[in-house]
């Protein structure tokens, strides 16, 4: 097998220039261009040959047609008819198949992302889900497939997937596609490592600290100092706050259980996210000891509220440990009053939490961060990237005050993970204070966006955001047949609001009315989907029927989007 | 902006064919030639063109020579250095530029994996970290970065990476690289959705239906019924079944918490993973109600010690509620006694769960699965396709045999999220049975894995390894120089060893001795590093000073690469 050990990365960009480089480009340029196809050769080729002017321009010429041979324009494709996964790498010369088999599936993965963003395609085509599974043989067999059968089985997954990226598609708190974040994950998969030590994840454990540190400072804790870490989604890092609020006040209950407690309580909004009652439910403190604070018209914590379920909670022997405020909660987008709630946090030395998995992405406007005021009293934040940063999934950001609790507290010294006697610095290894052992690397995505926008370019984009939701509220707010769910300009880009077909306008049997207006979100909702033009959640909220939940979080996103999703909503249901 | 609503995917491939199709493949092909870089219009249109003998094949003519242009074969290469992400999609007319891009990081990528197979290079180019932060700026900063800079950042982030696939890369139990895991792990990040929902996620939440299904079968549950769930690692795994298990025994913990019930006691081997003491501290259970089972002298847990401090602890008013047994312990790869396990445990009516996160992969060979008997009385398993079956990372499966549990055990119904009133059929929004809300689709990658390799694929591999592990200790067990931690053939691919220098092997002080050997492995560990030629793992165990645990699953490793690790141990120890 020929070896490819010249085959050495960014030599002329690194800082350093130790790796092997062949003799010559032009030799260098040749055996690439052999090796690849899919102009991969001639453009690793181009990049080498920066500043060397001899390289031939001329597409007859002998360098110019090895060019074309490797980049198949006038050769045949490749047939991945006869061709198994066992003849990729590492298989014996598996390199020129790799790549051509990889090639072909990033050829499918471009002309998926380019229709993904076109307007004129469908959002998703969907099917009922036994109509799905019996459409395509979803089945796993004894035999191996061609590699054929595997690009049939990738593009028929993307036939029926839904377009994230669609610019309209609002469905989720998640959605648009970010290419640079898309080019990064690529690199992650690539790279296929785990983020439990220096060791095996140098730079990725390093991508982590810097950007930890950056978020904590733009929280507003003095140098950025404390701790964190990226976990797989805001309601693992919901839990763990809680899990850090209970081990600081009781560290005992590490080794000795909840038995050795007493009955704790926990406290949040009403309309807060599950998370915060999955979390008590797992962690042995128990749903019924996490108290619903009750909040006004606009979905907000009524601090007096908290401080005399505290009071309360504490005359009943429950002792309250943690506080959980919300920074743009799932449905009405509201953020609780930080600075309040910090106050009756501190007076009665409870663990204050803010769920920003939806808002604390405003922490990066100038314009709207005045929403988080008081988030740096906090002891800890979630903070999705991953949501209103448009960050591809999974990126999800607990960022704690307190040096050190993480460690203490979830540390199990695993002598096989986390040598003491290693011969870098131990600090770097930081899988001991995760729950998880191997955990996934999600900072390189939001790292190199970051990179490539810039604080600014994040804080334009959520700006913009918030822009098109205000566009829409204002749209709508005096329309014929639209009330909104709550008065008043939305905080975030969620905007709630009932659409009443012209049936039910003027219908005077209330009850009657809101049974049938209940109706009407989800029927609409359907018929979206059955048409594939656009998707927005519905819910219900207390004694409120079905309404529609407008978010905004896809960059993609225009005013026509907003102005095509209200004259569907109307197409789609006039008729109810 | 140009329309793309044309670029229907799969249009041959898939069942039906209601996608609008452009008017002559001819004009497509020219469409796509003109808007596509990087030889993909060429490919997707010789896609296109399959039976269409017209197409001219002469470089020279019109269309050859658009092709031409299209690849780039005969362009100057596209600058980055004045393009920023906002250039790319979503732009405006931004998707020739977002093609060259990713184009360009893919192929950074494509000679990243031909590099990382190749056994001249290094396994890592290390650094110690301060040296590492200060060689490259790493830093965030208000203003965005050209595209030419992020470009630089990849390359330099691959430079310093692990190479995880090279085939003398043996460190942790998750090695390797599979190419069609990978191209699966591409689209996954490009399809960027969530599985709460078969309403986002409608193709990856059958599958993960499909494939838990046959995972199940495969334990040999009937008709492979039951439940489960992809989680975010075999901690988190393991911490489901813990809480399962409490579940299913005291209901009302979800509400009331652990002070609702009595003193809990849960037992596994003291060779077990530590995941279960950080899930019992965690759960509220307390790492003390741990009871540490003691193994023989390969690391099997002795099922009478277990019955024996299952007693005492009863006696002592605990209720013991789980036993997790261990089918491949992380150090010496051990498959605890399941059947004589699962006696007691239906003895003693406990939940049985059984940790195969490195093992259960064997259950995939016909040779090895017997190391596994017993598993199918289980209540739950662990079982990690990112370790022994080389998924790419994350990659771990929950399997529960008692259905709808899971669900009653964690539901919180979010209305938001989990609306009732939904067009499809709810069992298939599987969101509310999981700890997370977002979770990440780690399924495509172990699906198009299995259809490519087809069960046989992963058992070939799967006995490849353990054929290695078992070249290594015929090796090793009677050469000069080495002696082994345990007795007899290995049950995994675990070789746990010492290796003597020549001036330790006729010390007669063993004090001495031990004090030396014990600081043999770390440095030799470092060395390898250092040069970058290989990495092992090493660790003390109980009273057993530092030793090598090699361990095997990496799909591209040979005879010769086990032959090289035990030269570059000599080479670099003999000296100590």
């Amino acid at each position: 097998m020929a070896s490819h050990g010249f085959w050495s990365l960014g030599a002329e960009n690194a800082a350093d220039s130790t790796s092997q480089i062949p003799s010559t480009p032009r030799a260098w340029c040749q055996a690439a261009a052999q090796k690849f196809t899919g102009g991969i050769g001639s453009k690793l080729c181009a990049l080498l040959n920066v500043g060397e002017t001899e390289k031939p321009r001329d597409p007859s010429s002998k360098h110019g047609s090895s060019e074309a041979e490797a980049c198949g324009c006038s050769k045949a494709t490749v047939s991945f008819s006869d061709l198994y996964s066992t003849d990729l790498l590492p298989a014996l010369d598996g390199d020129m198949k790799t790549m051509n088999f990889l090639q072909e599936v990033v050829d499918i993965l471009l002309a998926y992302i380019v229709e993904s963003f076109d307007r004129s395609t469908k959002v998703i085509d969907f099917h009922y889900p036994n109509e799905l599974l019996q459409r395509i043989n979803w089945e796993l067999s004894d035999e191996p497939e061609t590699l054929d059968d595997i690009l049939i089985s990738c593009r028929a997954t993307l036939k029926y997937a839904i377009k994230t990226a669609h610019p309209r598609y609002f469905n989720q708190l998640s959605t648009g596609l970010d290419m640079v974040g898309l080019a990064a994950d690529w690199l992650t998969s690539t790279a296929n490592t785990n983020m439990f030590t220096y060791e095996v994840a140098p730079v990725f454990v390093l991508l982590e600290y810097v950007t930890l540190k950056k978020m904590r400072a733009i929280i507003g804790w003095e140098d950025g100092r404390g701790d964190g870490i990226f976990s797989p989604g805001g309601a693992i890092s919901n839990m763990y706050a809680m899990l850090l609020a209970r081990y600081k006040m009781f560290p005992e209950v590490k080794e000795k259980g909840m038995s050795s407690v007493p009955k704790l309580a926990a406290f949040t909004s009403e309309h807060s996210h599950f998370s915060i009652k999955k979390g008590a439910a797992a962690l042995g403190v128990g749903t019924e000891s996490v108290i619903c604070i009750k909040a006004d018209e606009r979905g907000k914590m009524i601090p007096s509220d908290l401080e005399r379920r505290i009071v309360e909670a504490k005359q009943k022997g429950f002792v309250p440990f943690f506080v959980s405020a919300t920074a743009g909660t799932t449905v009405y987008g509201a953020f609780d009053p930080l600075i309040a709630i910090s106050d009756i946090c501190k007076k009665y030395n409870i663990w204050m939490h803010v769920d920003g998995a939806w808002g604390g992405s405003l922490l990066m406007s100038r314009k709207h961060r005045w929403k988080l005021n008081g988030v740096e009293r906090a002891n800890s934040m979630t903070w999705n990237p991953h949501k209103m940063m448009a960050v591809p999934l999974q990126c999800s950001a607990l960022l704690v005050r307190e040096e050190g609790l993480m460690q203490s507290c979830n540390q199990m010294q695993a002598c096989y993970l986390f040598q003491q006697d290693k011969h870098y610095d131990l600090a770097y290894d930081t899988g001991d204070k995760a729950l998880q052992c191997g955990r996934h690397v999600d900072i390189f995505k939001l790292w190199l966006m970051w990179r490539a926008k810039g604080t600014i370019g994040f804080e334009a984009q959520i700006d913009k955001c918030l822009e098109l939701s205000e566009y829409l509220y204002n749209k709508i707010k005096d329309r014929e047949g639209y009330e909104m769910v709550f008065d008043g300009k939305p905080q975030h880009t969620n905007v709630c609001f009932w659409y009443l077909p012209p049936g039910l306008r003027y219908l005077d049997d209330k009850v009657e009315k809101m049974k049938r207006l209940h109706k009407v979100a989800p029927t609409i909702k359907a018929r979206m989907m059955e048409y594939g033009t656009t998707m927005v959640s519905y819910q219900p909220q207390g004694d409120k029927v079905n309404f529609f939940r407008m978010v905004i979080s896809n960059p993609a996103a225009t005013f026509e989007d907003i102005d095509f999703l209200i004259e569907e909503i109307e197409r789609l249901g006039q008729d109810l």
